[in-house]
């Protein structure tokens, strides 16, 4: 059933697994925690390791990147660079990052989180899923291509950026790619860090949503007043914060903010097809999501509303007394904290615009407001039709020996940082499972996945280089 | 112009006066403020001065009542006692409180707080105003009105009950009452803790708003979820939170929670026209409220909204993230923190059961919900044709040589305690003004309003005894 070159690169794979699990664990016991300012040293470390492990493999270049400095104490990422040789090689950008959410033995953990252990074919340890074990399983996959080419350099031109500051929040990423966009330059990106279905129904995924974030800030009377004395007479800033919350959706949960869905790219029948193929069970997928119900935009389905369809959501809320019991004021002061999550042909600007002429016009007067923005990420998303997706899906399909389906995420993340400023499509390659808990205890991955991971690595670049005639950029803007 | 009772009465107040104004500065440096636990023997110190002064005064029944503990320690009421002899005389039973608001000479004030200084025909110190001076102008009152009649003996059968708490919320005020309801029997409760207009607008207060206070806590997901993998796709507390305050009212800012205005007592045509005459200057209440515009419900002045309508005032929301910046979170839960002011045929346990079934009869599925009462207060009214109230509007046009209009409170007060437990109605005689600065640095009495206090009350006694045969109770019910 396989052809030649899966079975070597298989076979090579299978040999060399143990020296990625030793150099895994390895790598895990480095704390690379950056939200903790007292493991930057931890994060430099990892870094320097990664610097090491990746000139071990045969990256002629390999160094550590301060980005500039955005926000904070900039943390360390590593880039590193293998030429193909050939002229006509398509060039890819694999992206990661080498820092982990912070973890401690009480929060839950049967072993020391930063002490891996192996219990039934799976690796536990912080970072094993998110993202070391995905950022590794390209060393090894590197090899098998080269294994099983019989060539000494990559069919394609690779270059990895490998992040420190993921976990924080990427606050420094976007300039950074900025500043080495020249170095950095490439037709296809490659995230990996994120997931699949499940282990039995291995996924690409295509496309992760936008981010816009606000806070909506009321001032009403100048100070907490008397609800006895001018209730009923004068704006109440916390009931206009609420009736804004309120109005955000229309009766079928649709965004009711004017001009707010121009643009967005809908679903087409096809994507609509493959994701109900998704072998979904509702009341398991509440179960993950802690509620007791769905509920959301009409005409959608719970996977197209979290993965295609954009949202807005109050993430927070407050004015007036907060203590126990009652206290008779109308409060000085009202906010509201949204954020809309976007899908790819939105533009962040526009929608910036159209909540805030939205909230303009709705307040009454006596009531001021104020919108600030924190903080902004574009949507990708990449048509099932490009062909570096098909390369994708084909490699993925030779490496898992079974039809793949397509998902996206809900979330956003850098990928779009890369995508806006290198101008160019983003995949993702990822094999963790929804059962890895990232940012949760006992944090795994599963060792055949990361062995699959670095077969499909192994095989993308031949599919790559092969397809790279019928490339073309921009697929995804 | 003035008949001679009248004289009478004003040169013996005039003349008494120095007397009223040393007594009430001595009272003033009694700092009883209740709030303070430190200052409990302050609280029954002041008690006990003043029942030396009501028996200094003639009452000869006057005592300290300790309140039943209800919440707390309890603090000293002072009851006092002064048939009239007149087997037909009806029986005034006033209310007023001995207890302060806290006050230090560094929150603004001029002078020591508790060190009472006359300027510009003014005394100033805590307490002056609210309510030691308008218990205090009794004193004088009722030895006026023997003085100008001549009796031994008041013309109604005349009781005091001057409560300890009241700037502590009156948690135990209603038990006291109940437990000496028999004794507290009466025809007419006067109430002389509230405000006329203005100086130049001699004013009685006809009726107070209710209250009942509600927490609305509503719980969504187990923990808080990530706003990316689960957004627009289950129910969020903090939006339907938002949902319920914002569908408190409708456009015209009518509550719109069905029966809530069961029973309300809407404003005569003579009651309206009679506000309407009072000389508004919407600008300068706006200043007072610190608002910079009114709104409220349609069809109504502002007056009308506060004084006479029914209300409900999201006093406090929260819900989901509360610090800095932004977080993607659907919150687990969110609460609601609602005050209902109430007036006369309202009942409040029908407002109570309307809320709690428009709450739930609002909310989806996955989103469970609790509702706690923190407290109830009835409104009370009395009617512009309860013949008490006009005595009261006779004696008061005798006393400031005027027309009396008439005004109501929007606030709510234990005065409800009264009407409810003993059945009868409440009057308010105040003189206190606007400008007086209740709970606030550099409160003050206008001498001259003291001293018509005073006098009001000399010609009380008379007019509600000479309308006694017309007395109807329960006018207010």
């Amino acid at each position: 059933m396989s052809s030649a070159p899966d079975n070597a690169v298989r076979t090579f794979v299978a040999e060399e697994f143990p020296s990625l699990l030793a150099d895994l664990s390895e790598w895990i016991r480095i704390p690379s925690v950056s939200a903790d300012p007292e493991r930057a040293a931890d994060v430099a470390r990892s870094a320097a390791w990664l610097v090491g492990k990746l000139t071990a493999t045969g990256f002629p270049t390999a160094e550590v990147w301060t980005p500039p400095a955005v926000e904070g104490t900039p943390l360390p990422a590593v880039y590193a660079e293998w030429p193909s040789g050939d002229p006509d090689a398509p060039t890819v950008l694999i992206y990661g990052h080498h820092d982990v959410q912070p973890a401690a033995r009480e929060d839950g953990w049967r072993t020391e989180p930063f002490e891996p252990a192996v219990r039934d074919g799976r690796l536990y340890g912080r970072g094993a899923a998110d993202d070391k074990g995905q950022v590794l399983f390209h060393t090894l996959g590197v090899r098998a291509h080269l294994h099983a080419t019989g060539r000494s350099a990559p069919a394609v031109n690779l270059k990895l950026l490998i992040e420190g500051e993921e976990e924080s929040g990427s606050p420094n990423f976007a300039a950074l790619v900025r500043e080495h966009a020249a170095r950095l330059a490439c037709d296809t990106v490659i995230v990996s860090d994120t997931g699949m279905w499940a282990k039995d129904t291995p996924t690409v995924c295509t496309g992760m949503r936008g981010l816009a974030e606000c806070q909506i800030t009321l001032r009403g009377p100048a100070q907490d007043i008397h609800s006895g004395s001018f209730g009923g007479a004068v704006p109440n800033p916390a009931t206009e914060a609420a009736r804004l919350a309120a109005a955000l959706h229309d009766e079928d949960r649709r965004v009711a903010i004017p001009g707010f869905y121009d643009g967005a790219v809908d679903l087409t029948d096809r994507e609509r097809e493959l994701l109900a193929q998704l072998p979904f069970d509702e009341e398991r997928w509440l179960a993950t999501a802690h509620s007791r119900a769905a509920l959301g935009e009409a005409g959608y389905s719970t996977l197209e509303r979290i993965w295609a369809r954009p949202t807005a959501e109050v993430n927070g809320i407050g004015g007036g007394y907060q203590g126990p019991g009652g206290k008779t004021i109308i409060p000085a002061g009202a906010f509201l904290k949204l954020s809309f999550r976007l899908v790819a042909g939105q533009d962040a600007e526009r929608v910036r615009k159209a909540v805030e002429e939205w909230v303009a016009g709705r307040l009454p007067a006596g009531i001021d407001h104020e919108t600030t923005w924190t903080g902004t990420t574009r949507p990708c998303l990449t048509p099932l039709d490009e062909p570096a997706l098909q390369a994708l899906t084909r490699a993925m399909g030779r490496a898992f020996e079974t039809d793949i389906r397509y998902t996206r995420e809900g979330g956003s993340g850098p990928a779009a940082d890369l995508q806006d400023v290198l101008g160019v499509p983003v995949l993702f390659l990822g094999i963790s499972v929804p059962s890895d808990g990232w940012h949760a205890p006992d944090e795994k991955v599963e060792l055949d996945l990361l062995a699959k991971g670095a077969e499909t690595a192994a095989l993308l670049w031949d599919e790559l280089a092969g397809g790279a005639a019928e490339h073309t950029t921009g697929g995804a803007k």
